[in-house]
C-alpha cells in the first residue's frame, strides 16, 4: 500500500495513474492537498498524475525518483531503507571548514557519485573538511550544471539516483568529510516543469533574469515556501546533508513579515536540533547586505554563512590584468580595494558602483569574517569564461598559487574549486544539454552572442550543447603527479595544513586583520596578529622591511630570502612569517 | 537669475524654455544632471523642459509651483520669503498625539488652507494634537482625494498653492497643533506623469495594483530615491510640516542593503538634528511586520509608527454585523480577535489568513503600543465604502460613540477622520475627476463594477467623476451644534481630556493592557493598570462584577450603573471605571 499525495489547487479533479489503471484522488483538506491510497503500489512503482480532463499525464513535482527522465513517469521511492554508516557523525564547525565545490558530472570520468567516491581519500588526505557539489536535482538532457533542475526531490538518475547519493554522503562521513548541497530556490529550469499546471509556483509580479519570480509572497505561497523548506529538510534528513547552499538568494522577491530565508534557517535549527546534527546553511547573495546571515535575534535571517563575491573580483583583477575594466571588473582593479575586502568583506559596502549604476551595499563592521566564503575558483568564476579557462592557464602558475595562498591565509572560510588543487590542465566549461533542436540552437547563439561583446568569435566559444564540451570538462586525475601539478598540490596541502594548525588563521576576528599594501608595486601585507601573509603581485621583485623577528614559514617558492629585517619578494610571490616570542 | 538643474538621464539633451526663448542645459555631472543659469528668470517666471527634439516642452518632474495645472508650464518659487511666526514651534511627542485626519477640498465649504485655518480653533478646543492632511502634491482634475499626484514637489493651486500651505502649517502651529503630510511615494498617477520621460522613475520588474512599480533598486535608483527622500525634506524643511504618513509602503519593492525606508528614517533623523525640531515618519502598511518600526540599531526601518489596520478590522466587525464576511473583513469579525488586537497590535500576527490564503504577519511582542496608529474612522475606511457612508450613518450614535471611545482609550495613538468628532451628517465619498471622458468613463465604470460584486445597483454608487460627489462630501460645520451632533462632540472632548490627563491610558506598554471579553454577549473590558474601559456591543444589557473599589469616570450615557461590585450596562454603551486606592 502506498498513500500518493499531491499539492494541486489548480485543478477541479485529480487522478494517479499506475500503468492503465488510474485512481481518483479525494482533497485532503481545502487548501488544495489531493491523496490517494493504492493498495498495489510500493516503492518501485512508477505513476503519474492525470490533471482534470488532459489526456496527459504528469510527473509529481515533489517526485523523489524520476528514472524515467523529467518528462516521467515518476517511481515511488522507499525511503528509510538505506543501510547508514555514519551513525556516529556529526560535521565539524562551518568556521573551521575548508570547502571543495565539485561536479559530479566532471569530476570522474564516470560522472557518477561511485565515481566520486574513489576520489574521497584524496580529499581527505588534502584536508578538505566539506565537499560541495553543485546541484544534483533531476534536470532534462543527457549533461548540464544542474542549475536547471525542474524535479527538485528526485537525484539525477544518471549521477546514480537516490540511493547513489546516500552511498556517496556515507563514504564522505566515512572519510572524515562533510556534504554541502547547492540548491535552486529560485526558479525551475525552462525545459521539464511541470509545476505550473498544479499550484501557483510563480508569480507574473515579479520578473527575474530566469522569467517569472517563485511566489513567495502572493495567494497560496505557503504551500510554495513549504515546498521549498521541505525540500531543504529532505537532503538534511533522508540524505544525510550537512548544509545547502542557496543558489542566488538576491532572486527571492518576499515583502513577507518572515522572509522566506528566516522561514529556512528556522526550520533547519529546529530539525538539527531534532536530529542532533550540526546543519548549516549558505547563501549566494549578490545584495552585499549582511542582513543575510545577522543572527534572527539580531533581526537578520541567519545565514551561517554567504558566499563573497567582492573577494574574488578585487583579487582576480589584481591576478588578471587583461581582464580589468570588463563588467563587474570595472568596480574592482586596485590592491585598495583587495584590502578593503581583506578587512572589511565587502568592497561595495554603500558606496556607488559605476557598472551597477547604483549605490550598492552595507557595512558589515564587526562580524566574524567566519560568516563569509572566499575563493578564488568556483563553477561560475571559471564557466562562465567564453573558454572555462582556469585560472593557472592564464596568469601561470606563480600567480595562481599566490592567489590560492590568499584564500587560504584569508579571514574568509575558503572554499576551492575541483581541480584548483593540482592546477588542472582540463577547462570547466559551460555546457548544457538540450534535446529539443530549437532550444539548443538558441542556448549555442545565445552564447556567442553574449561573448562576441567581449571580443570573441563564434568559433572560439565552447558550445555548451556539445557532448565534446561536458566531457572535456572532466578531470584528468591521471596528471596529478606531474611536475607542475604535483608542485601546486603540494603547496595547497601545506597551505591547510598551516591554516588549520593556526590560532592566527583560523581567527575570524574582522579587528585582527590588518593590511598595507603598495598600489604602484602591487605588494600587500597582510598581518593577522603575529602571522604575516606577504604577497608581490607586481611585475618585478621589492624588498619589503619590518621583518625584524620573523620567521619564514611557507613560501610559494624558494627564492623568498628573509636578511636580517627585510624579506626579498620576486615576482609573483607569496609567503607566510611568524612572529617569533 | 535663476539656476534650473533637473535630472534626465533618458535624453541626450535638454532645454529650458521661458516664454519663446530656448535655453540648451549642460551636463551637471556624469549622473544625468543638467542645468542652465539663465539671467532673466527668478521667482515667478513660467518654464518647460524640451527633450531632445521633442517639439513639446515637459513641467520639470521637481517643480515646486504649478499654477498651470499638471500639463505645465512650471513656475519658479521664491523659497525661503514667508514671513513665518512659528520660531518656538516644537510639535509633541508622537506618543502623546491625537490626530485628526483631513482633506483640504472638502473639510471647509471654501476647500482651501485659508478655509480651513478658520476650523483650528475648534480642533485645538477639542484637544486634538496633530492634524493630518491627505495629500496635496499637485494632481490632475477638478477634485479628487490626491493619491494620484503627479507633481510631488508642487502644492495644488486649487487648495492655495505653495503659500497657502505655508499660511496653513503657521496657523496650526500657533494653535498649538502639529502637522503631517500624507505622501504618496509608491506610484505616480496615471495623468499627467512625464517624470518617465526623463529619467527611470519606474521598473517594469515588479508589478503594484498601479502598474510598474517605483524604481528603488535597479540602475539609477539613487537618483530616484533621492528624489523621494528630497521630497520628504522639503516638506520638513521648506514647509516646515512636523511629520509624513508614508502611503502604502508594503507597495515599495527594495532588496537593498539600506531599504529605502531607512534610507528616509536616517535622512530625516539627520534633518531634525539638524532644525533642533522633533520629526516623524508613519506607515501605512500592509505587512504586519514590525520591521516598519523597530529601530534601525535594531535593523530595523525605524519609521515612529504605522497604521493598524487590524484593530480597525476587529472593531469595525463587532459594530456592523452585516458587514461580517465581505472581503477581508471575513478574517474577523470576534471578540476574541478585538481582544487580541487590543493586547497585541497584530490580529494576524504569524496565522493563516483565509482572505489572503497565505500565513501573514509577525507579532510584534514587547514594542510600545505607541508605534501603531489607531482608528475606526479614516478616508479609505469611509471613503472606500459604495456610498461613502459614516460609520454612525449605519451603526447609529450610540455604537459610533463605543467605537469612538474604545479608540480614544485605547494603547494606540488615536486618529480621528474628519466630522467623526461630531458625527457628520455629510458623507465621504470617493471622488476623483478626469478631464479625458474615456478615463473619467473608466474610472465611473471601474468603481460601479467593483461594487455591483458586492450587492449594489450601479445607481447606488456614487459617481467618482461627478462634482456633485464632491460637494456632497464636504463638511457642514452649521450643524455641530444640533443636539445630536453636539452630544457626539461633547463625548470626543470628554474623551480626550481623560486621555491626555491619564497616566494609565497614555501608558504604551503592552503588558498593561489587559482584556476580558464575552464572545457571545459581546462585552469588553480592558484593564489599563488601574483605569477600565468596559463595553456592551451586545443587543442586550448586562451586568458585569468585580467593580468593588471602582468608581465611574466616563460614560457614554448616562443609563450606566455602577451599584455595589456590579455595573450595569445597557446595549451599546462604552464606560471608563477607575480603582480608588
Amino acid at each position: 500500500m502506498h498513500e500518493f499525495r499531491v499539492w494541486a489547487p489548480r485543478v477541479e479533479k485529480i487522478s494517479v495513474r499506475i500503468g492503465n489503471e488510474v485512481f481518483a484522488m479525494k482533497p485532503l483538506n481545502d487548501r488544495g492537498w489531493w491523496s490517494a491510497q493504492v493498495e498495489e503500489a510500493g516503492p518501485g512503482t512508477d505513476y503519474a498524475f492525470i490533471l482534470n480532463n488532459d489526456p496527459n499525464s504528469y510527473p509529481d513535482p515533489r517526485a523523489m525518483w524520476m528514472p524515467n527522465g523529467v518528462h516521467g513517469p515518476s517511481r515511488v521511492y522507499g525511503t528509510g531503507a538505506f543501510a547508514w554508516t555514519d551513525q556516529s557523525w556529526n560535521a565539524p564547525p562551518l568556521a573551521s571548514a575548508i570547502i571543495y565545490e565539485l561536479h559530479i558530472g566532471t569530476f570522474t570520468t564516470e560522472g557518477t557519485f561511485d565515481g566520486a567516491i574513489k576520489q574521497l581519500p584524496h580529499l581527505a588526505a588534502l584536508g578538505i573538511t566539506h565537499i560541495e557539489i553543485m546541484p544534483v536535482a533531476e534536470f532534462p538532457g543527457d549533461f548540464g550544471w544542474g542549475y536547471d533542475g525542474v524535479a527538485l526531490f528526485a537525484v539525477r538518475e544518471a549521477y546514480g539516483g537516490p540511493d547513489g547519493l546516500k552511498r556517496f554522503v556515507d563514504a564522505c562521513h566515512a572519510h572524515g568529510l562533510a556534504v554541502l548541497l547547492d540548491v535552486v530556490y529560485n526558479h525551475f529550469g525552462p525545459v521539464g516543469n511541470y509545476t505550473g499546471m498544479f499550484g501557483p509556483y510563480m508569480t507574473s509580479n515579479h520578473r527575474t533574469p530566469w522569467g517569472d519570480a517563485v511566489n513567495l509572497e502572493f495567494e497560496q505561497s505557503d504551500e510554495v515556501r513549504r515546498f521549498f523548506c521541505d525540500n531543504a529538510l529532505m537532503w538534511m534528513e533522508e540524505y544525510h546533508i550537512d548544509g545547502l547552499r542557496l543558489d542566488a538568494v538576491h532572486e527571492y522577491v518576499d515583502r513577507s513579515a518572515i522572509h522566506f530565508m528566516e522561514q529556512l534557517t528556522t526550520e533547519v535549527e529546529d530539525l538539527a536540533a531534532r536530529l542532533g546534527r550540526s546543519l548549516v546553511l549558505i547563501a549566494e547573495s549578490d545584495l552585499n547586505d549582511p542582513r543575510v546571515v545577522w543572527q534572527r535575534e539580531a533581526h537578520g535571517y541567519g545565514l551561517h554563512a554567504q558566499w563573497n563575491d567582492d573577494f574574488h573580483h578585487a583579487l582576480f583583477t589584481m591576478l588578471d590584468a587583461q581582464g580589468e575594466g570588463k563588467g563587474y571588473y570595472g568596480d574592482f582593479g586596485s590592491m585598495e580595494r583587495l584590502a578593503k575586502a581583506l578587512t572589511q568583506v565587502f568592497v561595495y559596502d554603500g558606496i556607488y558602483s559605476q557598472y551597477r549604476k547604483r549605490i550598492h551595499g552595507r557595512p558589515v563592521d564587526a562580524l566574524s569574517m567566519h560568516h563569509f566564503v572566499g575563493f578564488i575558483q568556483n563553477h561560475d568564476q571559471v564557466g562562465n569564461r567564453a573558454t572555462g579557462d582556469r585560472l593557472e592557464h592564464f596568469v601561470g602558475l606563480d600567480r595562481a598559487k599566490v592567489a590560492l595562498g590568499l584564500v587560504l591565509t584569508s579571514p574568509f572560510i575558503p572554499l576551492l574549486f575541483q581541480g584548483e588543487e593540482f592546477a588542472a590542465s582540463s577547462p570547466f566549461q559551460y555546457f548544457a544539454h538540450h534535446e529539443e533542436e530549437e532550444m539548443a540552437r538558441s542556448v549555442s547563439e545565445g552564447r556567442k552572442r553574449e561573448f562576441s561583446a567581449f571580443g570573441w568569435l563564434p568559433e572560439e566559444v565552447a558550445d555548451p550543447e556539445t557532448r565534446e564540451t561536458f566531457e572535456r570538462s572532466k578531470l584528468n586525475w591521471n596528471e596529478m603527479h606531474e611536475e607542475k601539478h604535483a608542485a601546486m598540490l603540494d603547496w595547497c596541502r601545506r597551505l591547510i595544513e598551516l591554516r588549520k594548525s593556526s590560532g592566527a588563521l583560523t581567527d575570524g576576528n574582522p579587528r585582527h586583520v590588518k593590511v598595507r599594501f603598495d598600489e604602484e608595486k602591487r605588494w600587500l601585507v597582510m598581518d593577522r596578529e603575529k602571522t604575516r601573509v606577504a604577497l608581490n603581485l607586481g611585475d618585478s621583485p621589492v624588498d619589503l622591511d619590518g621583518y625584524q623577528g620573523y620567521r619564514l614559514l611557507l613560501g610559494s617558492e624558494n627564492d623568498i630570502r628573509l636578511v636580517g629585517e627585510s624579506v626579498h619578494m620576486p615576482a609573483a610571490r607569496l609567503a607566510v612569517f611568524t612572529l617569533e616570542d
